[in-house]
């Protein structure tokens, strides 16, 4: 189904949205907050917008007013075109005017730190809470505790909404072993709190300003954890750690395998991760001294493999061919289920996965760029232990995975380390060697973006040729200043270039780039500039056409675009449309727990995004082995 | 709201539904099943019926056409009164023709052994398997697990239906963890098993003949289970024992008291029922061959404190005024959350309570007798170790409660026992007296409806007088034969009158009614009694007006009505209105487990009958008093 643009006066701004979907959805997904009482029942007609050239469009037969609209629209105002917005779908491209009032109520709206200035999302979080004052029980008002509280709440106009279709709201059973004792040691006033339209606690008191979740961002190698505030959208802490499954593989194939030694080994990765998310909730907690009980809601991005371990799901069939998940749909589970410690009700979001190597954290790098709601083409590059490449637009986006991680986390480098203290994070030569030090000091090892900085650098100055090959002393001879010349350094067949020399390193040993380590980073350098060639490919789309660059991820935000686009990491385009997205994946955690709506574009993303499988593919192969080579330029 | 009519011809069967149901709720609850493959929303249009008089409805504006029904409907078919029935709402008493195709695929029906002629259920259990053979994954065809199996749902067009509203089925996460290996053991031939909407298993190969259910009535003294083939509605086994929780009270009042005795009390109570309930379904399972596995639900009924332990809620304030229960409406948990030994992902249903004493086996009760669906008045007698007793009819139906038990169950009477083997259960007073003893065989001692029928017959001779004196033996003299004047012994201020002499007993002792028995047996009459007249007055029914009386429960079901009426247990009514109903709570309970609108039924029922509280009540001491004498012939 092709997406179709709606247009909002006179700010002019525009949305994708599908057709059938109606203009309700089409104004909150540009961020403005149409009030419905009725709950888009077409029940109060408040939600009356108008749609410019709807009249024409009906006299095509294109737009059909609902009984609602009938009811609710005097003649005149359908002759001007004005519609329900809950009521009408959007059938084709429309203009609609915002109704001044409507600018003016735009809600406190979820903004990210400059990663996605069009993807304003209106603060919905699934998790509400309502304080209630209650009559306590008499004898002439013998109503049952449960159904006592489910009347304060009908009288506090908070109507069930949702799956239940106003028949009542969902109750955790689990919560009714304690509501008589919360009920009465409250004096009847009591906090109830939803989960959806699922009622998950009632506390004692007014607690309704405490409403707390987590986005999280479960990577092969780290995780972090972010606590945010869900009344005001605000992010009140950060903590991270290593991913303890490390232990038992550095990346995700050998997690897979050591998985195929029983389940107990499942057990045990599932285990590990929970501990970890604990601890990290607890550090949160602590830094903002709220309580745990008032996290409600935990939402997670993390790979496919992630993702199953994380749920105890058998991660097989995802290394060996087809490479079929267990699920890619959003799941929701209960935080209890998993030993997840927040609020005991509370839930567990995860984004959906898009395909076996694919996961929720792609998800979220869409998310978090907008990249599904852009005019034109952009390219998504998300570097970690696992690499993730997105191409497209607001009609098409493909996806395709890359095993690109070990050279760039500084595995298998001679000298490698990852971006910690005493990591040579940037390297300029001009007359000479220069480095940057992550923490200042004297140097300990390589990062991967210094890797790729130097590299470009000795590319550029010739001490490296296209192939990839380290030249020797001779052969730069008089091309080079003298100082960056000594740097070479031959024995017998081997070479080294030195960024370090013994005296100026931290443990006296010379940090040099070897010929095998310009191998490796021609090796994962080439299985990403590979991937997105065939993305490039089976989109049609051409490198001029590429209006964006997003490098995403820890690593990727780091990278200098110009090294990278020097050695052929990414496709050459101006350098203003590389923007480094920081951690994109667990920015678009954040808004998935934020906002619903959000949250419901990252479903129909994960259903739309079409993943492209590079292994096996010939033509794969080949884009490889020519991407190895670095750009002549 | 009141209940109207609506009348299916040409059998000229009548149905009560509330105003704002649909005609096909109508048609399922006449028993008739129509076709409705769009799942009610009026895209198919093949749920046409024929109502008669609509047209001169329409014309008074009662009668509105849905837009829908303007799509399928000819203009003469509009003519003659045709609605779609998915569609059309019952506004007034209406006259429908029932379709003759409709007429002939009348679904299996669930019909009780002569309890309620007229409430009949189609079978529509809320659960339902799927034998699905799916592809196996490919290159071509790399779809997750679960969206494969979705898939194959769609294809065989079982299509989601429920609250989610179209948007996909729900499913239990943890069959995610079995999932990947069921697929590929039983290579992709799988059955999949829904509860309501949402998926509880998927198991290997093509099980979808074993769908089995539990109805379980858990009494204050006795369980008893059933399980029934949720394909065809037969019953399989049954089985029962006692309720463990006696040994910590006999009476729900003392139990409530044990509880108090802290949180591990309430603990102790829940899992000592549970573990009843396995012995229970492991004794069915056993008896019929079948799986637990293959037990997808349990659809229970229980007084409202049962109902509360069985859950592990606090029954405290069911024991103090104002008696409220921690909620009323019915409940739907998992059975591994409390225990319940059958499928993993299977469902407990608990019938909704009314009150604090009047709980889910009342509600059975009256599904079962089909007293809300009466055109005439009713009147249904529950006595257990706690008496229920309703009154109503198709509008209006009131209940009360009252402890009436213990006599009636053998506790605080001299001679008195359980109804088992031994017990004298009958007695019939003419030249001497004559006993029925349960197994044959000389008697141990007497049953509670040995006593009804003892003591009615003393009363009908002469031996008891009105106020439940026992005579002399010289006031009998000359208007009692002889036996059975010698069958009255005196000894000081101390009467009895002998049943059975010591050589005709089974322990060499004599078993006779004593003065204090009768006392006793008044007691409990006169509180049975008292609540029937309080409800008649609140309903201002006569005795005449009253059409059927309902003696349901175990005990209640084995009184000789004559004998029951002779005392004034039950009103003077002509013996032919009074009909045993055997244990009519837990036919209820088999109707929930074996139909969701019989389900539906119950809640509605539980939401609409009106409790009426006795206790402190100036009018039901009154009416005590006066009940506690037997009638005056």
């Amino acid at each position: 189904m092709r997406k179709v643009k709606v247009r909002f006066l006179p700010e002019e701004k525009e949305v994708w949205v599908y057709p059938g979907e109606t203009l309700q959805d089409a104004f909150l997904r540009a961020g403005y907050w149409l009030e419905t009482p009725c709950a888009g029942r077409g029940i109060c007609g408040k939600c009356k917008v108008r749609v410019l050239e709807a009249k024409r469009e009906q006299e095509k037969g294109n737009l059909e007013l609902t009984s609602e609209e009938m009811k609710h629209l005097s003649p005149e105002e359908i002759q001007q075109g004005f519609r329900l917005a809950c009521q009408a779908e959007v059938t084709g491209e429309m203009q609609v005017i915002v109704p001044p009032a409507v600018g003016e109520i735009l809600r406190p709206a979820v903004k990210l730190q400059g990663v996605a200035a069009d993807s304003v999302y209106p603060l919905s979080p699934a998790v509400r809470k309502v304080y209630l004052e209650l009559p306590a029980p008499s004898r002439q008002d013998r109503l049952a505790d449960w159904e006592r509280l489910e009347r304060g709440l009908r009288e506090a106009n908070y109507l069930p909404q949702g799956e239940t279709g106003g028949r009542g709201w969902k109750l955790d059973s689990a919560l009714l072993c304690y509501l008589p004792e919360v009920l009465r040691k409250s004096r009847y006033k009591v906090t109830a709190v939803f989960y959806e339209e699922k009622l998950i606690a009632v506390e004692s008191g007014n607690t309704s300003e405490q409403v707390y979740g987590l986005a999280l961002d479960l990577g092969t190698t780290t995780m972090v954890g972010f606590l945010l505030d869900l009344k005001s959208g605000r992010q009140l802490a950060a903590a991270g750690c290593g991913n303890p499954q490390a232990a038992f593989g550095a990346d995700i194939i050998s997690r897979i395998s050591y998985v195929s030694g029983g389940r107990s080994n499942l057990r045990e990765l599932q285990r590990r991760l929970v501990e970890a998310v604990n601890s990290i909730i607890a550090e949160l907690a602590e830094q903002s001294g709220i309580k745990r009980e008032h996290i409600y809601e935990a939402a997670a991005v993390g790979n496919t493999v992630i993702h199953h371990l994380f749920l105890g799901l058998d991660p097989t069939y995802l290394g060996q061919g087809p490479y079929v998940p267990v699920i890619t749909r959003p799941l929701r589970v209960r935080a209890q289920r998993l030993g997840i410690q927040i609020c005991e009700g509370g839930y567990l979001y995860l984004l959906p996965n898009i395909a076996g190597f694919v996961g929720g954290d792609a998800v979220g790098v869409i998310l978090a760029t907008g990249l599904y709601q852009k005019n034109g083409v952009c390219l998504a590059v998300d570097i970690g232990t696992n690499g993730e490449i997105i191409l497209g637009w607001g009609q098409e986006i493909l996806a395709c995975s890359t095993a690109a991680g070990p050279a760039f986390e500084g595995a298998r480098i001679k000298k490698g380390m990852r971006a910690a203290a005493g990591a040579i994070e940037k390297a300029a030569i001009y007359e000479d060697v220069e480095i940057g030090v992550i923490g200042g000091g004297p140097p300990r090892g390589i990062s991967g973006s210094g890797l790729i900085d130097a590299v470009a650098e000795m590319l550029r100055v010739g001490v490296v040729d296209y192939t990839g090959r380290l030249l020797g002393r001779d052969e730069v001879s008089g091309r080079v200043p003298p100082a960056v010349r000594n740097r070479i350094i031959e024995s017998g067949s081997h070479r080294e270039f030195v960024l370090a020399f013994g005296e100026e390193s931290a443990d006296g040993e010379k940090i040099s780039i070897t010929q095998e380590d310009i191998r490796e980073l021609q090796l994962a350098k080439g299985a990403i500039a590979a991937g997105i060639k065939i993305l490039q490919r089976e989109l049609g789309v051409e490198t001029e056409q590429i209006e964006e660059v997003f490098l995403a991820g820890a690593f990727g935000s780091s990278i200098n675009p110009l090294s990278a686009r020097r050695l052929g990491l990414i496709p050459p385009v101006p350098l203003e449309r590389v923007k480094a997205v920081g951690n994109a994946a667990g920015e678009g955690a954040k808004l998935a727990l934020l906002s619903r709506l959000a949250r419901r574009q990252a479903e129909e993303i994960a259903a739309r995004v079409r993943y492209v499988e590079l292994s096996g593919r010939a033509d794969f192969q080949e884009a490889f082995l020519s991407a190895m080579y670095f750009p002549r330029e």
